[in-house]
């Protein structure tokens, strides 16, 4: 079986996408044809919209799916009115938490994150995150909330993106390499961030997939350098006494949400 | 009035924050405090919230809110029992799809992007992103999906990294500089790759701002500089006719929901 499924927004569609995709994840042996349509805002674009619901249904049988953030009400309504079956977000939600705040809802249209303060200190996460990647520099790990340590393609790089991206986080990492194994500590000027840290570890085997992705076959991506390389690492992390997670089952959303229970708490 | 909001998942609690965040947007005039609580994973962890619950009522005057994305019932239950609005957002649409679909929903922790090829490709684009930004190297344009180009500072590189990070995309990015302007033309490279080239362009104002955080006071950031440089380049776009997008009064997230439908019309 394979269901058409729509992610509509008048704006971005991104939380529509968010929920929906959660949403998908809860069932098992359906197969969904996955349409993320951002910015349908005008009239005419909801009545093009509904005129392919009605070849879909038509082409497979089946109605249409749609996840929708329509804060504009007569788009919502045109689009209510297809074959489809209509998922809207903040219909529900906006009445109850109208009620309960005693405040009208403005239906602005729906980004969750504007041009503010806290948009502008997420871009300057964003490219702190890119200049304190993979070590190279070290003289702006004072300005860090976070510092991330692992061996080489542990998930240290996506993982401070996202804290940067999602929580605003000034998120830097440091990859430990064949040289610090060999003098047996990290840098100074990673110790003395001592109370920033947070170790990265991954399986053995796993860590060799991602590797082997990279560089096929080099000695980089072996089982023996890889095991090798996580016990030394480990052996610092303990020997620092820092917090540490384990990425191999991890997606980075889980990683990144884990880091920032651990430095909240 | 200032009312505590509790974003509250047995996982990353990445949809719940989505959610209630757009939510907020929608009302004016109430300040929230919000507190992001992922992996309340064990029933001891919900009572202990309830308590918590309790305490803020007792401080504040007001019941706390709570957007919650709950995929196991038993921790779900007790938290509706708390003295909270409490909003969960898989109950009500699980019902609806689950009759529609004619399939029970497993309830599985709610990762909506889990460890699949979809997430390799994720966290590959994401790599690719960082090798590729700002011109670093223009070697490996034929392997991208979108390349942007604009003047420093005009949104190329967090729209790049959220590309690869939402939507998987392999996105890269070529800033152009003083030394393109005096030729009158873009590199070779980035020609030969014509139909992948979305020009970003921005209001000088709103760049002279930007960079002045950067480099306060420079030539670099001066209004003359970013009026010459922002029409140079608007000329070279028009030259080369490729999409342009105005991102002055964009987030991040708007730029690239707006790239991804640029693609695929």
């Amino acid at each position: 079986m394979v269901r058409t499924v729509f992610f509509v927004s008048e704006s971005t569609g991104i939380t529509a996408e968010a929920v929906g995709q959660s949403m998908l994840h809860q069932f098992d042996g359906v197969e969904f044809e996955k349409i993320y349509l951002p910015f349908v805002n005008t009239e005419e674009k909801a009545h093009k919209l509904l005129q392919r619901f009605v070849e879909i249904k038509e082409q497979s049988g089946t109605r249409p799916i749609v996840f929708a953030t329509m804060a504009d009400c007569e788009i919502s309504k045109i689009l209510r009115k297809g074959d489809c079956l209509y998922l809207e977000m903040f219909d529900t939600f906006s009445i109850i938490l109208s009620e309960e705040l005693g405040v009208e809802p403005i239906f602005k249209s729906g980004q969750s994150h504007g041009i503010t303060d806290d948009y502008e200190s997420r871009i300057n996460s964003i490219h702190y995150a890119m200049d304190n990647d993979d070590g190279m520099r070290m003289d702006k790990f004072d300005k860090a909330d976070v510092i991330l340590v692992g061996v080489s393609r542990s998930g240290k790089t996506p993982t401070c993106l996202y804290l940067a991206m999602h929580f605003g986080l000034k998120a830097a990492n440091y990859p430990l390499t064949p040289d610090d194994f060999e003098k047996g500590i990290m840098p100074e000027a990673l110790k003395l961030q001592k109370h920033k840290l947070i170790g990265l570890t991954i399986e053995p085997k796993r860590l060799q997939q991602i590797r082997e992705v990279r560089r096929s076959g080099s000695e980089y991506s072996s089982l023996k350098r890889c095991q090798t390389e996580v016990k030394m690492a480990s052996a610092m992390f303990k020997k620092l006494n820092i917090d540490v997670l384990d990425t191999s089952e991890k997606s980075i959303e889980e990683i990144a949400s884990r880091i920032v229970k651990t430095l909240n708490s």
